[in-house]
């Protein structure tokens, strides 16, 4: 299977965060932005990085785009560049086209021109933060569906040495720890015989309203 | 126990998001920003919103600022005013401040000045982009250490129908599923007898280079 | 039948100019502007005038802009607000929106947006303007194919006094007078004995390079 | 006869389009334009095309403007420059020049200062939409006197396969249909015989009120 | 004989001298001026002032502009507004018009649109003061003709208590002194016998090259 | 005796225009200004001309500024450059500084430091402009104390043909013409025999109450 | 004996540190600035504020300057506004006048203006600094002449506990201990007995390469 | 012991002022600034100069910054670049930090950050001069304590001759003459032989009641 090559458009925090990752998981990456210091920049990183502005149609044809197979437009708060932008990637006919919004508007007007997702980088990322927030062992999360999640949470040290028997989540609360992640390495499907040691975190699978009591018993212990 | 109460200093799209998740997961907010329309349309979704200053230290004193328990320095681009303000909020003794960073120089500043947290949302959304552009069928994913992940995919079409055990992950990859999330609901530790319809996705746990193999088949027979 | 309602958004040049005509052509026209001059002026002269950003999305929809049959978005030079103000429309469900345009990646954005058509203004002059300019007669034209038109010529001086039948357009040039504008009145369909006066412009039908061989010849004597 | 040769002051969209017309028409176009870029764009069109102040008297006279047979000052937006290049066209002799205005007052300077005609693209293309609007069939017109006017109208689908004779316009509307244009070509005076299919437009000649009627019938019974 | 009334547009440095001085003149001077501070600081001042724009037509008529007998159009740096406000008050009917003009383009626009007299402030003064430079002694000068002026001269002191005899200006120089000012009083038509003191300044007149030749002289004797 | 030279310093219209005409006397001419496009056009005018800061003390004393005989600063609008420039004007020694001011508390700045003579080229103008407006045949004037003056007069029509006896100047008006000037030179002390031409303009020196009354009555003949 | 009265003009960082300590020093101050928001502030601490244009003579007059003693003109940047501002109180007839300059032109600008005494705050305190960097135990210094200073120097660890007989200053570097200042009081002319403790300073006189000498000494044990 | 070398980083007013003592002192110094025009400037001062951003990490690292001993973070009023700077100062490990404040709040900010010692020149300043102005005698004075200073004050006219004795200060005022300067130099410790003389200043010690006294005294009696 040959890599996909990817283009991005715009590499300000977001279009470069995206861009490096995609090298760093091996795949080709063009970038391209209007300003030549931030190119400049960027190619050490990048596999090619070019300074142009993405409405010149001209520019983005003498580059080949319509070879690669994704287009990212990652432009900062220039919603008629970004929306000009996404139009020539999509008359270019790349595969799929994924683009930044700095708004709800802005977000269906990307829709409305063919975008195949629309990201809300700060947005997502407010989300993200309130729910660590509000549970202070909380590392991160998937949201299952409306009523299910994973939760990653640190243990509390009130319950350092405990055995996840004596925890009995499934039990107290209807919710699994699917793994449990300690120094030595993951343990996966942990059994009631595991311990719960300082600096491991839990995996825990379960029903929203089940995995709050978990949280919240855990925490007032604390 | 008393619910927590957060003050937001920056309402742009990553405070006002912060904001109004927390909000919506029920804890009191106090918003805070300099520009009077901002603030005006927040009022509709915040417990208190305040036209100010945030470096207005009198201001913040006389808002009682000292009694919340969380402030949230989600403040634009403008690194001279996140730092001061994160200043103040340290100085009023506020237990943890967690404060957006624009660069890494910005987020070493902060963490200098005793900052809980430092947020790169766009840096951090960059990444997990990046991931989900790699593998079309990722939906979310946790990282549990270095080598380790959860990941949530979607049932790719040429799986619909099949069994668990069709797909014997276990054995194949050394992967576990540990849930199958199905329209009727989220199936916890399913068995090899579950079937894979379309519209599922499942979440696996194991270790990167084994998920990625697990990944690449499933793509390749897509 | 009930007249049709219009909502020109952008009273600038264009867009006033389109309003007072439809007035004038007694048709009921909404007239939005940003700047609160420009709507106080036009007050007098459109049925009802607002003062909006043509992107507040909750402005519009309490203006009840989807009971109006019609919107032209005639915001000058603003792709970002003509693109997202057009997407309200169309969300709304008018049964028809007309755009101005001021590029053709405008035009090609508007277009993928669902526009019922783009209009470029001052190209579109420009094209009429060179028209008139080589043909210092040509009082206007339409261009009925790529190969035939009407156009309305002044009666050059020379000519003044003669009978049609004289010139014999039909027999020298294979075109017809169709129409014979005099001050008196138009003649519709003039006969070979009715006489060119000073004054008069005759409208003209025939394939383009008929066309343009009696203009030089009518240009040359002259 | 030797071609005639026109100069245009001002390159942006409405000189650009007269310009670019000019020359597919076969005349000699020189373009002046203060901006740089825009003149290394245009020069792939123009006759010729120089980087100039059109206020600079010297430039101009070095450029041996005064050769010229005809001057276009389609300047944007700045109204001195308009008065001031104008003067300089009239000053140097040119037998023709004729300016676009942007405001009336604009439009009244340039009178006072000899120009042999004003133009208002916007203004003039305003009127023109909000015909178009009123009469979905209608593709263009001319507008003969106060009283009498050719409009180009699509034969509505009702009217498919009628023949003129049943629609009758002559003895209903008093309007002459004058030409029909079909796919296979321009007809010319068409008879009662002639029959009115899918894709058809028909040039109608009449007065006002009565091609009024004629259009409001037709559209009705659409 | 009713007193002229003046209106001088545009309060700068050069058109609320022009006002003041018409003032102290005895004459009723209407001011106006865009801007409200430059306004109410001359309402001490002048007969009447109006802030407005010289360029509303509407607002000029409302003010009565057309029964003024002469209009002073001093607008300062702005050509633009300059020429538009010149014709509104030429087509109002204003028996007479000056315009101050800053370059010699301005001011060909100017007169072609019918000025009776266009003023350059900075440049005549220029001039002026360039002559009083060269001749240290000349405290001012009347240019009668390309040959012949008048000039005002500080008596030198090298000449104080001499006798007009001793000088004898008309048979050595063929100038005439026609005045001596002293602090006595004005002596039109001095004679030979009248004394030259210090403080004096004597009027003389003749061809430039006499005129040169005694400065010259008086000059260097000094 | 040597002849002085000059240095000017801002060669805007005051500047320039004081600059040239100080050539034209055959003065040597050094013309200093920031900016270079207008330093390069008055190349071609002054003696020499330079583009420098005035207020960069280094670059006036390599220029030799000590060794010109006066300087002139003739800078635009900004005071403190003006003040700036004077003070290392003065302190290089030059004999004669003298200075345009736009304001009196700047003129009074300018005389504090010791300015020979500040000039106010806008207000002096405005002066003149006034008196000339107010006689409408005034084609000039020197003031030559609170009470005296000398008029430069266009001879009215109604005196075209007129002995100066018939008009009889001093003894009506106790004024005398002290000079004719005719299309064929200047008459200096006319007598009652000369006469009145169409095109002469009349010298007379009088009172200021008699001069007024003079004119009054030959104005309102007119 | 009256207390003198204080005008301080611009109240920025040195100004309102002037104007606050003369206030603590028991004196009465107006202080006055154009930008009311800092007036605002300062209304709490100066005995009278005023929002003024320090360069509006009316203002000023009305104010009652001229009965102030002395005037401090602390205008931050606006070089201009500085010597305007100079003037008017030099004009009022105000005793003293002290200004700040940014710049030895500008001071010598002051000074020629007659004020008392001009200061470099910035300029001055680098030089301050520059000396407690070199010194690390220096507190503070006066330069009595160019050759003898007075130094306030922290007592470093190695001499704590130490008599000032060990260390005996004047045998051994020809400079003297004229204080000795300890937590418990300062001790003016202290002997060979008192004993040198952690915390206290010395306040030491001699000739500057003996002072020198002696800190090198202390340092270098140190 | 080696010198100390110095890196000043903004060499505005404060930062060379500090620079350049330091050079003269016999420091080497590093000049930092973003302002190509000024570096080249202080390049004939200073021993090295660099145009540079001062939180460009890379930069710093390649000029050697770690090598220095002490840092002087000069900048002026940008309090983001202040920060940004300190921090790479205080991470490159340099042994004193010190920094100039424009705010207590930045003050805070930078002390936080561990710089050594903040400067705030300006109201360090406002502070001397406010005593100065108070007491028109003194020339510099050092804070001891709360209660204790010296003073360097102007011997005043009226104890011109005067013998020490005679002014007696220890007795009247418990204060005393530590030093007398004359233009023959500094004699410390005078006695009450000594005679006070044009010019001469005294360094005076006492509590500060005392010397207030002092002052008052020898004022009142001025």
């Amino acid at each position: 299977m040959k890599r996909q090559q990817y283009v991005v458009i715009g590499l300000g925090r977001f279009g470069s965060s995206v861009a490096m990752e995609l090298v760093q998981l091996g795949y080709e990456v063009l970038g391209i932005d209007r300003n030549e210091e931030v190119v400049y920049t960027m190619g050490d990183f990048l596999t090619h990085t070019v300074t142009a502005d993405a409405t010149d149609e001209e520019m983005l044809r003498s580059l080949g785009i319509r070879n690669f197979d994704c287009g990212i437009v990652a432009i900062g708060d220039d919603i008629q560049m970004s929306i000009l932008a996404t139009i020539l990637l999509k008359e270019m006919g790349l595969k799929s086209v994924v683009a930044k919004a700095i708004s709800t508007l802005h977000g269906r007007a990307l829709e409305k021109l063919g975008v195949d997702r629309v990201i809300y980088p700060e947005r997502d990322m407010g989300v993200r933060v309130a729910h660590q927030l509000v549970t202070p062992n909380l590392v991160d999360y998937i949201e299952l569906s409306k009523d299910y999640r994973i939760v990653e949470l640190k243990v509390p040290s009130h319950l350092h040495g405990h055995l996840i028997g004596d925890l009995n989540p499934r039990a107290r609360f209807s919710c699994s720890i699917v793994a449990l992640q300690k120094d030595t390495g993951v343990l996966i499907a942990p059994t009631a015989m595991d311990r719960l040691d300082e600096g491991d975190t839990m995996v825990i699978i379960g029903a929203n309203e089940n995995i709050q009591e978990f949280e919240d018993v855990i925490n007032e212990e604390d």
